[in-house]
């Protein structure tokens, strides 16, 4: 294989986008990073996106992107898994261009879900879980993750008020990124006060959905030998259903996506300079930062209250936001983590940048961890 | 890029499979194409689908049938591209063992329609159309298809009963294959005779829907030299909505893929021995024929009133039966189209062998056109 790099990058603000259709939110995006790239027509589009089907009522997502961006004629497919689309079309997009049967891509990322045709986004999210065995008896996604963070309090002792960290510290970071859609920054005491939505998960430690797209162009490496690399690539699954799980406080999908990417880079935790994880919920942040072997089993919490999780601690996370504050358009957010990195890399990210970003580690999860897609970006070396 | 091949394949009986979930039917063609291939554990498992979300109320498919078909934590997606999806996944497949970084990926393509949640298949099919300016107006994709067929026979000056070829061929073919749903041979008189759908297109011009899987799994060519070889991968894509297209009698994304396909090979039509073509409707298959280069604008009909398209004809179509008669399970077609090549060129394919079969075509179409994924399979010369 050969290596691949992002030659450019572009997203759209993450709002309630009612006046845009899909097809115009990620057009914004590709057209963006394609103009960034200098690159006119790419030789193909990877669509990550989840719920174009159930909320727009638009499959042939791609094709419809493609020409709407004025590249009708060009290979496109979507591709979905769940939260992890966004990332599960960039590691096809990688495996692409690495096979030297494609030149250019054009991997975006798009979620249209709040003005939805009379759906409910709820059951649409729950498509993400086990239809058979967790959704048709009710259960709701937030409902899972209300039930992992319980399980993993009880076990570990943690208290609710310590993963406050997470959210006040993706807050800090959206207040300062114009594309973020909550850039009000909040308090350890906000965070204790808000409203209960699955106890024990409330209002603070649950991601918004939105409207948005973001993009990337991919090219061989060989092309710019300055661009940010793709040091490595890689997806893993578990079962679907939580009950089905042996150990279900253990994010098997990272611990084997993450070592996969460090096996292909050479570089192991200690040389990740800032992460931008999942953090759909609190509890998520914490099982992705242990199975990304950045804490110890049941301490992922320890590192949001010691304050490593900032923009000047040891390992900065969710550094314009994340899921929790920039927003959380499912199937579009991982592009919008590794734009984010592309901007940390390329040192464009304005008040939040983290000066040493050299090497940074992009983590998305589809369902509860059932299809997580791991990528390593860095700098040339 | 290294060559690849097809190192065993497996597919479902097409049904109404209403006891069957969606899982149980991918993993049992996963299992059977695994099991005839050798391989215990693939790297990764991509899966065509179209409507999992809207019919079956579950996404995060491609993780759920991995660990149902016992490959729990391998690698996995779901790839979307309307009807086209199961060539849309088998694309990738091929990428991505070609890239080196992946060597055996299984690729299935599953769909259950026939007892949806009581959501409408139609509502649901017309996805594959333009939402906003086809769908929204109430145009079904039979309807689409329809106005594509009236155009075709005014611009050609065919009749209706000039397109029955297609269809008794593939109920001819389809009667011999026990995986196809609808075994009952039909007439000319027949078909002159069936109930009108959505005029021209009456019940013997349109492919059922159904349920079934298939799968295949790729392997580097140097793994097993005289298996059957992708000798040329390809998609193309054209506007969603037919009013957007400059000539819609001419399948553009067809023409490019196929001269995609026929370039990676250095072949031509002439070196096609059967053409395994998606025969949703009757008009596609004239379409088809002509934007693949063996027949001339407006002369695809005449193939078949000339008798070219059986089985001892010039160019074998449809050889297990087609979409029209083995049944269009959708985002599993374009893997059946491959399945049946793999069993014609492995002299697997029983009272329906074509004795010459060495070069087999594959075209899978997403929506009126929007979508096409070719696919050239080949005996190693």
């Amino acid at each position: 294989m050969r290596p691949v790099c992002i030659l450019g990058a572009g997203q759209t603000p993450i709002r309630e986008h009612w006046d845009t259709p899909i097809r115009q939110l990620a057009a914004d995006a590709v057209l963006e990073a394609l103009h960034s790239s200098g690159v006119a027509r790419p030789d193909a589009l990877y669509v990550g996106n989840m719920l174009s089907g159930e909320l727009n009522r638009q499959e042939n997502l791609a094709a419809l992107i493609a020409d709407w961006s004025g590249l009708r004629g060009i290979e496109a497919v979507k591709v979905e898994a769940a939260c992890g689309s966004g990332a599960g079309a960039l590691r096809l997009g990688v495996l692409a261009v690495a096979s030297g049967m494609l030149d250019t891509v054009v991997v975006a990322g798009v979620e249209k879900m709040t003005d939805s045709f009379g759906h409910d986004t709820t059951a649409a999210l729950a498509t993400a879980a086990d239809a058979d065995y967790e959704a048709a008896h009710g259960l709701s996604f937030i409902g899972i993750n209300a039930l992992l963070m319980r399980r993993y309090m009880h076990e570990y002792g943690w208290r609710h008020e310590d993963f406050a960290g997470f959210s006040v510290n993706a807050h800090a970071n959206a207040a300062r990124n114009h594309f973020a859609m909550l850039r009000e920054p909040v308090t350890i005491k906000q965070y204790a006060r808000a409203r209960m939505l699955a106890d024990p998960i409330n209002l603070l430690d649950a991601a918004p959905t939105g409207d948005g797209a973001a993009a990337v162009v991919l090219a061989p490496a060989e092309r710019s030998p300055a661009s940010v690399r793709i040091l490595g690539s890689a997806i893993a699954t578990d079962s679907v259903s939580l009950h089905e799980r042996h150990d279900p406080l253990c994010l098997s999908a990272a611990v084997a996506s993450t070592q996969a990417v460090y096996r292909q880079a050479g570089l192991g935790p200690d040389d990740v300079d800032l992460f931008e994880l999942h953090d759909a919920f609190s509890i998520m942040s914490a099982l992705s930062l242990e199975a990304a072997g950045f804490a110890e089993r049941g301490q992922g919490p320890r590192m949001a209250l010691d304050g490593q999780i900032g923009l000047r601690g040891k390992l900065p996370v969710c550094t314009m936001g994340g899921l929790k504050a920039r927003g959380h358009p499912v199937g579009a957010t991982g592009i919008y983590q590794v734009v984010e990195l592309f901007l940390q890399l390329t040192r464009q990210a304005g008040e939040n940048q983290v000066e040493r970003a050299r090497v940074g580690l992009a983590q998305n999860i589809g369902g509860s961890g059932a299809t997580i897609a791991t990528h390593l970006l860095g700098l040339p070396r």
